[in-house]
């Protein structure tokens, strides 16, 4: 019995592009759909209703950060994440890997699993398979991700293929200790730009058998192409009954072209991050809110966009708030940034619904031309 | 004609508290009343919806903050401070006097006015009674102060009195430029700790005749005693029938006394930026979220407070959210400590409405000394 119940409910004709539905303890979920990242147990200058006002349906928190702060430990006690951060819907946590094969010198990775120091204070600490899973089983998600070796890009083919054996191996080990019933596991399927090793990750894990499959390594560098091509080789290796998921990615023609080759689930920072920084997204590009020309702009972010900041204030406050250094510039892009992916998500479903996924596909990068 | 309209509905029949209703251009006021400060025109990690949500009523804005960043002219060409940043409800704009005093070698005065050099970028500016009604005309607000000398504290007698004086002839020449029908204006006594000179400002100030009247150099030093003697001896020199209010203060405490000697509005930073230092206000005294011992705290900060924080949000939480910097705690603080001061003023105006502010003021303090 798994925790999770995916029904895929169409396919697009002309595109791989897929409709689903996805059930977890928590609620269910339309797919495709975009996670947005709360690290900390919260995303970043948002309320959980906030959240839901702006369309989200599931969150992404990060294990490495909440193992460092609060702990897990501290957070099961609190009757875990749900319940901590007062968010009830559904909740996926990562593994811990990236954040930890992210730290570079201060790492080590053997068979048995990788010691690193800790960014907060340089103390000692050790993650395997085993011990994410116990983190992730603390922190009590509704899907859990297995422990992988995120390889740096880039890397040559013999490191990939090796790296990969590895992951396959702390699959199998991430699914021999999983315990939770009401926690769903996925696999994240490696093997950087190659399609034959991401082809032999994709079946060694599902030789194991999980809830669902993951792309790892996708993020890494700057090659928006290789990105694109590497989930377009991938997704058919993947089951066709299972959701699949990419794991960070991406700006919004990424999450279209995910969706495009078959992919039902993202994450990324991007909206809420470029938020901070003053960057926010429109039907017809993307735009720096910073800038001298919006000072009198007494125009929305997106004349289009029916969200509550686009309502409510003019490109000119956003300016001044954003050139003040206030909170509330973080919080409205923020919104707004949040409110522009997840209705992407909802119009490529529409789309894909209508079976008109090429039109809409179409159309995004239409209008992004008249900018 | 002026622009505000007060009615005094009830007096306190064993203390100076007054029960008020101030009509403004913006809406109906109940006094007495806080006023939440948004100094670059927003309240510090707060919307206007949630502003109306926590029983804010009125906000001040701060004129040399807007005058530098993002300049008066161009508010009023986005439409005024209203419309600039969202506020549908009245709003109290200062004279810029305090903040340009607190620029203390950066500035100069004489009888014309204060030349004084930008915090921001060194460049040289003038504001004068006459440029600063022109700024708070500029700015729109629905209330708007006489530009006041705000002396250092400690002075002598010789200087505060001097300072006092020409106080006076600067609100003359305001009450003689200010032009905006849809605009009241308070002036603002002076005269530092000293009975005399407070009476003879206040006198001098009702010549003139204002829309209201204000307590100027109440908040500067730190002595809470003296702060509470100035405004009981001071009221009585006030009209009866125009609205009363204390500058720059307080702490509830300070609060409680203003009212108990019959002023009927107040601001102050204090509830905003002690939010984001982690410090909240709860019935039974300051609390410090940042504490140790509330790592596993599972109550709400006031477990008598029925705000949206309070219902929603633990201790425990809340100390995750302010050691890890997320703007999610300084927009839960701050929720949690306007709600606390409107309730506080709410809970006012009930017990002078039922004549029982004695009570009300006798329990407050009860209820501090239990923690």
């Amino acid at each position: 019995m798994s925790a999770i119940d995916f029904k895929l409910i169409k396919t697009d004709s002309s595109s791989a592009a897929r409709l689903g539905s996805l059930t977890t303890p928590h609620g269910k979920i339309d797919t495709p759909i975009f996670m947005p990242v709360g690290t900390h147990a919260t995303v970043k200058a948002m309320t959980p209703e906030e959240l839901t006002e702006v369309g989200a349906q599931i969150i992404l928190a990060n294990t490495y950060h909440l193992y460092m702060r609060p702990g897990h430990e501290l957070v099961a006690r609190m009757g875990g994440l749900h319940e901590f951060m007062h968010w009830q819907g559904p909740i996926l946590t990562d593994s811990g890997g990236f954040q930890v094969f992210s730290l570079g010198e201060l790492r080590k990775i053997t068979e048995e699993g990788v010691k690193f120091q800790s960014h907060l204070d340089g103390s000692y600490h050790f993650i395997s398979p085993e011990t994410s899973m116990e983190i992730q089983a603390a922190l009590g998600g509704d899907i859990i991700m297995c422990f992988d070796e995120c390889p740096p890009y880039p890397a040559d083919y013999a490191y990939i293929a090796k790296s990969m054996e590895m992951t396959s191996r702390w699959a199998l080990r991430c699914k021999n200790v999983k315990k939770r019933a009401d926690q769903a596991l996925f696999g994240i399927v490696q093997g950087g730009m190659f399609s034959d090793l991401r082809e032999r990750s994709a079946l060694a894990l599902q030789e194991i058998g999980f809830d669902g499959y993951a792309l790892g390594g996708v993020s890494v560098g700057e090659e928006k192409e290789l990105m694109h091509e590497v989930m377009g080789f991938s997704a058919p290796f993947l089951p066709v009954d299972k959701p699949r998921y990419v794991m960070g990615i991406g700006a919004p023609e990424d999450l279209i072209e995910g969706i495009n080759a078959g992919f039902d689930m993202f994450d990324c920072v991007m909206p809420t991050r470029n938020a901070r920084n003053g960057m926010v997204f429109t039907s017809f590009g993307r735009l720096n809110i910073k800038g001298a020309r919006y000072a009198e702009d007494r125009l929305p972010i997106d004349p289009e966009c029916g969200c509550y900041v686009c309502k409510n204030y003019s490109r000119a406050y956003l300016r001044h708030l954003f050139k003040s250094g206030e909170i509330l510039a973080s919080r409205l892009n923020t919104w707004h940034n949040l409110h522009y992916y997840l209705s992407l998500m909802a119009g490529a479903r529409q789309a894909i619904a209508e079976d008109r996924f090429a039109d809409f596909r179409r159309d995004f990068y239409a209008k992004r031309e008249t900018m």
